[in-house]
């Protein structure tokens, strides 16, 4: 198949190159040119623009979030080089606003749109492992199905309203941010009965909560190591401020995620914002005058 | 070893009756008499009253909370009752003040005060896995390591002052308790856009949250059957007053136990209480209009 | 003075109403034409488009909210009309953001930018007695500072920068949903005891809580006479979210404007959009069982 | 009238002083003697005991909180030394649970028991014009109306039941410590803009929020004057849980309620526990990093 891919980022290359591998010929636009090259040396060739990007009929879309997806959409013409009859994939963690916006964009121009983010860090995309959070028309699911396959282990179908995946994915992304905050918590108060919290998190992350998003990021606050992070504190903070939008726009009350908003911003405005989320435990630990 | 067993409810009973099945010398007591009768039946003795239970110089109990402790302790006599130089292992999730205060009176009459809660259900129990969270003197642990072998898979230990176990059992249920929560207002939030809250519930226990906590309480929210309770809301809204109260005592604020409280009791001021706490995605769902 | 008002809602008609009976030649243009009917009987003149009454060389504008101010502005070609060294005093309720971009393309164009907006209800519009919270440059605040001692009672300065008025305006709108919210927890609190509501209200706003804001509210509340709003429960709900952007930006947690978003979303949620900002006595009810 | 007072620090002194002056025969108790010995100086006799000051048929108790009343009721003798047809007056910030419990322990020896808490601060109290929530059997009320007519302004009755008055002493203490919050909310958020919490605060208290509350606790913040403490920020801690426990009573949520208690504890484990809770404005700024 001939497929655009724009977005070389850890994730999208990673993404892009499975592709690549399995067969697919691929364009590569990225606004930094080091990734692109580096597409091109496995098989890929290079689009200049994004415009040219989207001249395959089929583009996938993997940017950092809503503003630098609609750049290459509009300012960069994307959108009006995509053909009647093309499909466009994005896969990014974009907002439910955006994507119903998008959906509606496209539909108009008679060119089909796909909401797909996907659960995963770069280990299992590079795996091709993730699994995809997929919405769109049916038909157009089957149609881009083969590439889900070569990117993911599973994909899982919310129906024919792209924006629906995007729910689904920020709803994801505020139960891991939850679970963070919980073991930031739960630490900060038995510490203060002189419990050290690594041998709380230990045991925790050992029984009940033996899963990876537990054992990731309690690994982190165990050893109070920050750098790199896995996912940044200030991304966090804006995935959860993007849920509690849906969640406006649904009409649902989420406290868990308005206190995790501030606590966020707690984190940010201690200069924290580059840190790994795990980092949440120094704002419950200050709190507690631990800091 | 000769051991009083008081509480045999659910979980006492799957404890004790394992205590008698490797060869203990086990004398049960329980408020309601059927549950010794099943266990005499299994090898053990009955005792008739509390004062009888805590002869034996091993005591374990395995009571409802504070009050049904503390009532067998002292208006049930048996703390007097207690010999100095014997061992009370008191398994039940009682509060960190209670503890800290039994700790202290047992220490005053040269008894030995061990704090054992533990995770995992009933079955677990059966099955003699459970983990156990253990907090004592050393060489008392030491002294009823043997008892804790039969009865889990694990002892954790954290330390000579009992009530530091306890802060960590409630922090493992406040963490549990939470992750109930995440799922109910993501749930709340999905639904708002159309998406079913058990496909959504289906993929998120499938995928980053496939943990036992996640499935079990999950599988309760995807079938909407939140009977009979595998953990009652009222419970668990007893054991975050018990984790709220010791972030007091160790001044640390806990946001998202605050919230769980008054979730939880929006919950049982609409007639749920006794119901699973999987029924806190009905909380949400009703504050979001789909209730 | 030649001036330019666009906005002829219920509080730009007062001030507008007052600027011509001070004897300024008030240009009036508003989206529907009655109110600029009624204020030209007064003495005005009509400006048939936004443009025409940006011509004036000060222009007020008096409107519902971001969208609306930009829709005359831009669309409507306002701005383009604007003369260099004209000025416009922008008394609506708007985003930090929005002053802070509306700021800078006026000043791009040499065009004086005041932000101004203001406290009190309707009466006290009428009577011109608003407290004005104007943020600008010192030099544009002195030359229209005749219009607001016509319109106010007083003037309180901010600083150069138009936007932190509007800052000091969304902090003064969340202490007033605030005020009310904990009229309503009390309410639901001292309910579930057997205390009559109103009682308790009755006595708050006679004594510590001998406010205003208190008793125009706590009244509503005691009579559950929730229509016509005074201040609806969605407007409401607006001003908390542009605290909370405002908050966000400034990286300052708020969590109590964060607990007001929920619950107004749950008052929304539930039908009471359009009811008055008192209903969220409503949602503190329900939630106790007493809906 | 014969009266027994209990209880004579700042504010009961000037309340049992008002007593004596109005020509009452009271007989003081306290702790320390000091207050005792300044009260005899107008002309009160002395009680060497807690049983002594209950014999005079009428005992007026105003104790730091329900250990401290319990204690000189009990531990003390003063309820065994109470005749059956005499009368206490509780007026101390005591819980709800504490006042249903003395209540019926006084009505099963044929002692009346009036809860009545006051709102004042001590120069209001020593001006005879507090405010007092009174709840008991009307019969009683009638007949302690005359000791209230001398230390208040204003007697507000809530029903029979004694400890709604308590319920409804928390409520109102609970809305002092949200305005409170708001304030420094509010400060914190401006503060990020670059505008002056004093100057707003200012123009806050002077309008919308022209309340005592608000003004004095406002000016102990633009002051950043947070000693000597007119309300200590651990007492208001104090305050606050009482109130969310008579609400877990009342099966009434308090997310406002909850999250102060959450930030007072951060007060507290800052080291500000003694200072005034206005304090509470140091926490938030704190959060948003200009601590």
């Amino acid at each position: 198949m001939q497929i655009g891919f724009a977005g070389l980022g850890n994730m999208g290359f990673a993404m892009a190159a499975n592709l690549v591998k399995a067969g697919h010929a691929v364009r590569g636009w990225n606004r930094s040119k080091e990734p692109v090259a580096r597409l091109v040396a496995l098989g890929a060739s290079e689009a200049a623009t994004p415009a040219e990007v989207a001249q395959a009929g089929m583009l996938v879309t993997m940017l950092a979030d809503d503003a630098a997806t609609r750049s290459i959409l509009e300012e960069g013409g994307a959108l009006d080089a995509l053909k009647p009859g093309s499909v466009h994939i994005c896969m990014a963690t974009v907002s439910v606003a955006f994507a119903k916006k998008m959906a509606a964009r496209h539909a108009e121009k008679g060119i089909g749109y796909v909401a797909a983010p996907v659960l995963g860090r770069v280990n299992v995309a590079e795996a091709g492992q993730l699994n995809i959070l997929a919405a769109g028309e049916a038909s157009l699911i089957e149609r881009v199905q083969p590439l889900f396959d070569v990117m993911g282990q599973k994909t899982w179908r919310f129906g024919a309203e792209p924006e629906r995946a995007n729910a689904v994915k920020l709803a994801t992304n505020f139960m891991i941010v939850s679970a963070i905050e919980t073991m930031a918590e739960a630490s900060a108060m038995v510490a203060g009965h002189g419990v050290v919290p690594a041998d709380f998190l230990q045991m925790a992350t050992s029984t009940s909560f033996a899963a990876p998003v537990y054992k990731i990021y309690g690994e982190a606050m165990m050893q109070q190591r920050f750098e790199p992070a896995g996912f940044k504190l200030s991304l966090a903070l804006k995935d959860v401020r993007l849920a509690l939008e849906a969640a406006e726009a649904a009409q649902a009350p989420m406290p868990f995620a308005s206190t995790l908003k501030d606590n966020l911003i707690d984190g940010v405005a201690h200069g924290d914002g580059n840190l790994d989320l795990a980092a949440l435990s120094k704002v419950a630990a200050r709190r507690a005058g631990r800091g």
